[in-house]
Parts: structure tokens; C-alpha cells; sequence
């Protein structure tokens, strides 16, 4: 749902294509490590011990063990996000995540982060369709202290004008950042807009500009009220600590704080069935190289029937997962038609996944071309199916990536985090590796043949503005 | 907004095109007379006396005065549509529209269409984006009648799940013959759905079918109480009938109904402006025949700079309405590649409107080639603008149609009501042959070169389904 880089770590040569729908995600302090992944992840071949607690004031607890260092990855998750706004208020939950460091009664604007960084420690938050997070890297003797603060925070909240619209001002400078001078992400705001025809999954996280430029205080403090609250929250602290130990913090901490009775059942607008082929091109004058994206509307793990979502994931890594895949093969080495081309399945949705088929053209192949040949590539494969070396690489290669991200205690709490958020348990996450190993290829074919229909898919073409108005208009 | 026919008379062969977004109609009794336009209206070039009253509690009455047989027209508009659905409920205005028809306290399920039928009169139901309304044609002596009828169910009404719920089949079934064996009907959806991004119009207005199954009897009580009320409501009279009589008829009758303290300003989440240009192919067993169409998002009469609807009016019917039309005359005759070609808009919306641009290519043209053709006629509007010969005869059509049309009682009521529910007012109407004689050579050239721009366009290709599943599928 929300990582700029897929589960698996991809070797091909261009990586600079971001994901769908990324998490929006901020580095107040230090240095961003939440590189890593939100796939349903996986487990170790020899499974951590995972404590899972819930208060009764509702907010569930997940400890994951990692004691090579003093330190502690904390994290809490709100089971909220921008697919949860109201439509015309857009932007929303990704505002509200960034005025949730204006302080409290407690504690004024800063000073959380202020001991954050004193401490050493390291801080972030994302936001995402499904949820939003706020992260914590510290010593482990100063988790209670970063609890406190969260726990704090979670209704403690207070906001005026004064510290609102110079915000409002920094998520408009986001997106020009992110989204008005980016002509991928712009693509990739387009193609949502046409892949969703009523999910609010169509909407871009950090909003339509319009919108954030109306935002205010009220609209804030209303959504915060209506979603901010124990039992809409899971805290995941991976680390140097015992469980029972920090069950009893969070009984300390956030455990004096009273459930909120708003918070209801999580419910969005489904899609209907797809039935149009939709293609859009986007011309901008800063395209150096065109681009193509194709999105179709398959099953996340949540959704998913069981087994379906494991065997897409498998079909991703085959089809367009490094140097070996069906599409960099067939496209970037046997043709050679393409500079790049890879695929991309992220499972962890609440609602319904995306999977991309993304690439670029070389130089003196169009667009069209290079989409044919995708499409032939992809043919091939609902025709034929996957050989069994595929197949066995592929799992392997998937498991074992998800062994060795572990090694990374912030990867670990995010996947766990992700996965409570988008309907799944930390046995789902742990199981992960077996249900992949389990894939058959016969499943991967009738995955490809199920899901990649054109009638689910949106076809972005970006290319190059040349007209002379191109340079006023970018 | 929601006519099936524009205002303009065509002469176009075909004409069994719907256009877009199209009114939900239902005729319960006699015959459907509602079939003329909605655009807004023309006056007569010897101006009618309208009158127009607002009660205490809100209700707006305009009366209409045809003194040319004792028979008025009698129609009330309520300001809610489609656009007004909450998400994931869509299809309430309309399936609310339905069960109006079931009674109340006073007058149980049927009494009302029964006393209409009884005295020789007509009744008519209509639902569109933006608002719903409620028509009777009767002899004048029983306007009062069916006033206190309508006064009656604006707040009385009373519903059981035993009449609900059989009416949801009811709507179920017309979205089977209007949606689901209607491929072109089909189009329209999924063009809408591409079209806005994030605005409601995007939604149809019958609603998504899995979301109107699940439609309860709680919901449309509640849409009911949020949006039915005097002061939600537009009662238009045309006919036989003193203005004053007609003023003291709407006191004794709607005049008793308490005001709605519920219904705020109508405020709908708008489009961020379009930068994708975007189509669609679907493909189904029934076509018979290739079908293109492409609809630009433009302004509206009530969000258009002053002049510019007017412009894009005249746009219209030069370009695609009658066989003297520049699409008509350049791929249906000179060339020949249409089988039919045409424009259409349709100025009645609240917000933003919509420009279509449609038609079939001949056998043995393609889609491609008959779209190509298209964009050359565009093109050549766009560089070169019209001439003054045109101007004058697409200006003098518009206005002389205007002037005949108001030969129909429900014709005028329509025109009124539609453009009050729209943005509109009663002077708007009765000035618009004078704004449209005012539209220049250069104005509509400027309103092609800057609305008719791929970028704010979708365009629909309707093809028919060859493959072996396409039985099945249809």
C-alpha cells in the first residue's frame, strides 16, 4: 500500500520509479530508515517469538524480540488514512499527521521531537490510504519516555490558527515537491483517478491541492477527534525489551487513556466491477524519458481468496522482479526493446491491490511499441504459464529476502504494523513464507489469466511536452 | 444536466444517441411528455410574465401563465441529485424518488397516481445529478388537489420494509434495462466515472448496482429528512392559472409545511484541473455498430464567465447539431467517413458541465481513422474560428427553437425548474435568447481553442466484443 521500494529488493538497473501510492512519509529528525518494506511479510525460518496484548481500553500491543543492541524501534499505527477522509476535505489525515507535532497541553510544539533527538534517537511518520504512523529509534531505557509522549498525544492534541496555516503552507510545498514537480508521481495520481471509480483508494494521500489549501484547524481537530484513540491504535515495539515489560508501560502509558466511542467499523465505497480498458497520456516538458505505467485492480491479502494473493506476489517477482524476470529478459536483454521494465505487487490493502507493469522505451522505440511487446510478455505467460525453475527461484528468492530483511528491527515493525492495519494478524506475517512456499505453478498461471485482464487496468503514458507552450505550462 | 434529447431539434439521422448523463425518467401513468430540453431555457421574443414568490418557509413557487386551455402543469423540484449521495449509498435520490409514490399517513401507497389518473392527468417522476422532481398534468380546477398531495408527502411520508424493499427489485430491474442491456448507456458510465476525478458527477446517477442492492429503508428515510422540505423545494405551475390563485393555493397547501432546519448550502467536492488526456475502450456482443464518444469537461451557465456558456452553446451547434453541422457536413457527406456525427451541451448543472462529441464511423472506417477526422474538424473550429454565415444561422436556430418549444406547457415548467435548481435564475431564463444573440465569432472560437483541449477530455470507443467469452459476458 505504501512503501517507495517493494518487499523485494529489485536489481534492476532503474529504480527511481516510486511505487503506487506511496506512503507520504517524514523525517523530522535524523535519517530516514524506513526504506524497507509493507508486503505481507515474512517470517524467519526460525519463527521470533511475538507477543501480541490488548488493553482494555482497546489498543493492541506487538512486541517483537531483538536484543543485539539496546535500543527500541517504536511505533504507533492509527487505523486511519486518507481512503478514510471525507470527500472535498482531501489531504486530511496526511495534515493531521503533521500537526500532531504541535503540541500539547503537556508538552509545547517541538519538544518531543526536542528529546527525541537529545536522546540520539530518530523519529518519522507516514501516512498512507490506510493508515498513519509515528515512529520512534531510541535507547531502550528511554521507551517509556517516547510512550508517554504518544500516549499523550493521542487525545492531548492542541492546535490554533498560529500553528496551523504556516503547516497548511508546508504540505502545499510538499506537494509541489513531491507531486507538481514530479511528473511520475503526477502519473501515478492519474492513474489512481481512473483505476478507482468509486473506492476513495482514487484519491492522491496527500490530497487534491485545492482541497489542502482549504484545510483548517476544525477540519482537523474533528478528524482527530473521530479517528485518533486507543482503540483505534496498535503499538509495534521491536527490540531490546521484554514483553511483559513493555505490556506493563503501555498499561502505564497509554493504558490511562480512554477509549474512543466514535471510532467505528472501517467501511469505504467498493469498486464495481471493471469493465473499460482506460488508457491516459500526461505530456510534460521535464520527461526525459517516457514512460509507461499500467495498473490493474487485483485482490490485496484481505481481500484476496486464500492462497490467490501469495500466488500474485509470486507472479510479480516472475514477471518483473530484477534481471531474471520475464519482462527485463524478454524486453531490456533478448529485443532488447526497452531500458527498463519490471513489475510490482504491494498486498497490504484494506480494499483491493494494485499491480504495475512499469517501463521505460529505448530510445527509438514509442511508447505503443514497447506496450506491445509488454502485452506480449504478459500473453505469454496466461498462455503458458511459468516453468518450475521460475517458480522455485522466485519463492526462494521471496523467502529469503524476507529472512534477511529482518535483520533490520524498523523493517520488522513496519511490516507487522502494516499488516494489523490492512486486515491481517501477526500469524498471517508469520506464516508468510509458508503459504509462498506452497505456491504451485499452476496457481501462478491462473492468477496471470484472472487478474491481468486489460478490463481491470489503467495504460499511463508519459511522454515528453514539445509544443511551445510546454515551458509556461510545467 | 439530464435531458435525453438536447434543446436544439437535430436533424442527425441517428438520433437514438442518449446524451450524457441523462435524467432517470419514470412514467407511471399516461404518457411521458417530458421530452424536451433542459438547457437553459429560451424565452419568447414577447416576453411571458412570470411571477415568482418565495413562502415564509422557503418554498419558491414560479408561476407560468398558458391561458390557452384550462390545464396546468404542475411540477416540484426538490435541490437534491445523485451528486448529493453520500458515498457507497449511491442511488438513494433516485430510489427515494421511487418510493415517494408509497404514501402516507393521509393517503396510503397509490392514492395519489390513482386520483391523477381518475381526473385525465399526467404524472412523471425525474431524478438527476442535481435534483430530483415530481410532475402532474391536470385539468386547472385540480391543481389544488395535487398540491396538497405533493404538500403531503414532502414530509409525510411513511415506509415499510414490505414496500421498500420490493421497490429495490423495481430499481434493480430498470438499471438492468437502462445500464446493464445498454452498452451505450454502459459508456456514458464509465466516461462519467473517467471524467471527474473527484467530483460526484462521477457517480451515475442510478448508482453503482452492488451499492443500490444493499439500499434499506433507513437510508432513504434519512436522505429524505436531510434534503426534503419546503425550503428544499421549487413548485413551478404553468398553465391556466392566476399568479395569485396560484400563491394562495401554494399558502393553503405548502405553505403549512414546517421548514427543514437540516438543509444547508449545496456544496460538492470540485475537480482539480484536468491534466490526462483519457479514453476507454469497452467492448461488448451487442454492438451492432462502432460508436465514439468524447466529452470535455466545461463550464457550466452557473460556473461559466459571463458569456462563456453562451459561447460554448453556439460551439455546440455549429460543430455537431443538424445535418448543416460542421461534423455533419465534413465526415458524413464531404468525405465520407460517419455514419452519424455529431456535438452536444448541455449548460443545466450546478457545477462544472460537460461538451460531448459522438458518432459512428462508416463500415470499413475505423474508430482511429473516424477519431482522427474528428480532431481535424475540432482543430480546424479551433485555428480558424466560424463564419459570420454560421454565427448567424446557429444563433437564429437556438433562439427560434427556444421561441417554438415554449409551445409545451411542461416544456416551459422544465426549463424554469431545471434552471432554478441549476445556478439559474428566472431572468437568466428569459435572457438568454438576448445573451445568445450577443455571442461573437470570436468568443466561440476562443471557447473551442480553450475548452475543447484533449486534456479535459475522455473519450470512449464502444466496439463490438468478438472473442469466444463474449456470449458469456454479455
Amino acid at each position: 500500500m505504501s512503501s517507495t521500494q517493494k518487499f523485494s529488493p529489485r536489481s534492476v538497473p532503474q529504480q527511481s520509479h516510486s511505487a503506487p501510492r506511496p506512503a507520504l512519509r517524514r523525517t523530522i529528525g535524523a535519517v530516514a530508515i524506513l526504506g524497507a518494506t509493507l508486503s505481507i511479510g515474512p517470517a524467519s525460518a526460525d519463527p521470533i517469538n511475538i507477543s501480541d496484548f490488548t488493553l482494555s481500553n482497546g489498543l493492541e500491543l506487538v512486541v517483537i524480540p531483538d536484543r543485539r543492541a539496546p535500543v527500541v524501534t517504536h511505533m504507533i499505527w492509527y487505523k486511519v488514512g486518507s481512503a478514510d477522509e471525507t470527500p472535498g476535505i482531501s489531504g486530511l489525515a496526511h495534515f493531521l499527521e503533521h500537526l500532531m507535532f504541535k503540541g500539547t497541553a503537556k508538552h509545547p510544539t517541538g519538544e518531543f521531537s526536542k528529546v527525541v533527538a537529545t536522546i540520539g534517537g530518530q523519529e518519522n511518520a507516514f501516512t498512507s490510504n490506510d493508515y498513519t504512523g509515528y515512529f520512534q529509534r531510541v535507547p531502550t531505557e528511554q521507551l517509556k519516555t517516547v510512550m508517554e509522549f504518544e500516549a499523550d498525544r493521542m487525545t492531548g492534541l492542541q492546535l490554533t490558527d498560529a500553528v496551523v496555516l504556516p503547516e497548511r503552507d508546508v504540505i502545499l510545498e510538499e506537494w509541489n515537491q513531491r507531486i507538481g514537480n514530479n511528473p511520475r508521481a503526477r502519473l501515478n495520481e492519474q492513474i489512481d483517478a481512473a483505476l478507482f471509480l468509486n473506492h476513495p483508494y482514487g484519491r492522491p494521500v496527500i490530497g487534491w491541492r485545492r482541497e489542502m489549501e482549504q484545510l483548517s484547524r476544525d477540519d482537523a481537530l474533528a478528524f482527530y477527534r473521530r479517528f485518533y484513540g486507543p482503540n483505534g491504535a496498535v503499538v509495534v515495539i521491536a527490540g531490546d525489551v521484554d514483553p511483559e515489560q513493555a505490556h506493563k508501560l503501555a498499561e502505564a502509558t497509554y493504558g490511562t487513556v480512554k477509549r474512543n466511542e466514535i471510532i467505528g467499523p472501517r467501511k469505504r465505497p467498493q469498486e464495481p466491477p471493471p469493465v473499460a480498458v482506460r488508457s491516459l497520456t500526461m505530456a510534460d516538458a521535464r520527461v526525459e524519458q517516457p514512460f509507461l505505467q499500467r495498473v490493474y485492480l487485483v485482490p490485496s491479502f484481505a481481500t484476496a481468496a486464500k492462497g490467490e494473493s501469495e500466488a500474485i506476489e509470486v507472479l510479480a517477482h516472475i514477471l518483473g522482479s530484477g534481471s531474471s524476470s520475464r519482462l527485463y529478459r524478454t524486453l531490456s536483454v533478448d529485443k532488447p526493446v526497452a531500458v527498463m521494465a519490471a513489475a510490482s505487487y504491494d498486498s497490504s490493502a484494506l480494499d483491493m491491490a494494485k499491480f504495475s507493469v512499469y517501463g521505460s522505451p529505448r530510445p527509438g522505440v514509442t511508447l505503443q511499441q514497447f506496450e506491445a511487446e509488454t502485452d506480449a510478455v504478459i500473453a505469454d505467460v496466461i498462455a503458458k504459464g511459468v516453468s518450475a525453475d521460475e517458480l522455485e527461484r522466485a519463492k526462494s528468492r521471496l523467502i529469503a529476502d524476507a529472512i534477511y530483511a529482518q535483520d533490520n528491527q524498523a523493517t520488522m515493525a513496519r511490516w507487522y504494523g502494516a499488516a494489523l492495519m490492512t486486515g491481517a494478524s501477526v500469524q498471517d506475517v508469520q506464516r508468510w513464507p509458508d503459504r509462498i512456499r506452497a505456491v504451485t505453478a499452476a496457481e501462478v498461471q491462473d492468477a496471470a489469466r484472472k487478474w491481468l485482464d486489460k478490463k481491470r487496468s489503467v495504460t499511463g503514458f508519459l511522454i515528453k511536452d514539445t509544443s511551445p507552450q510546454a515551458e509556461k505550462r510545467s
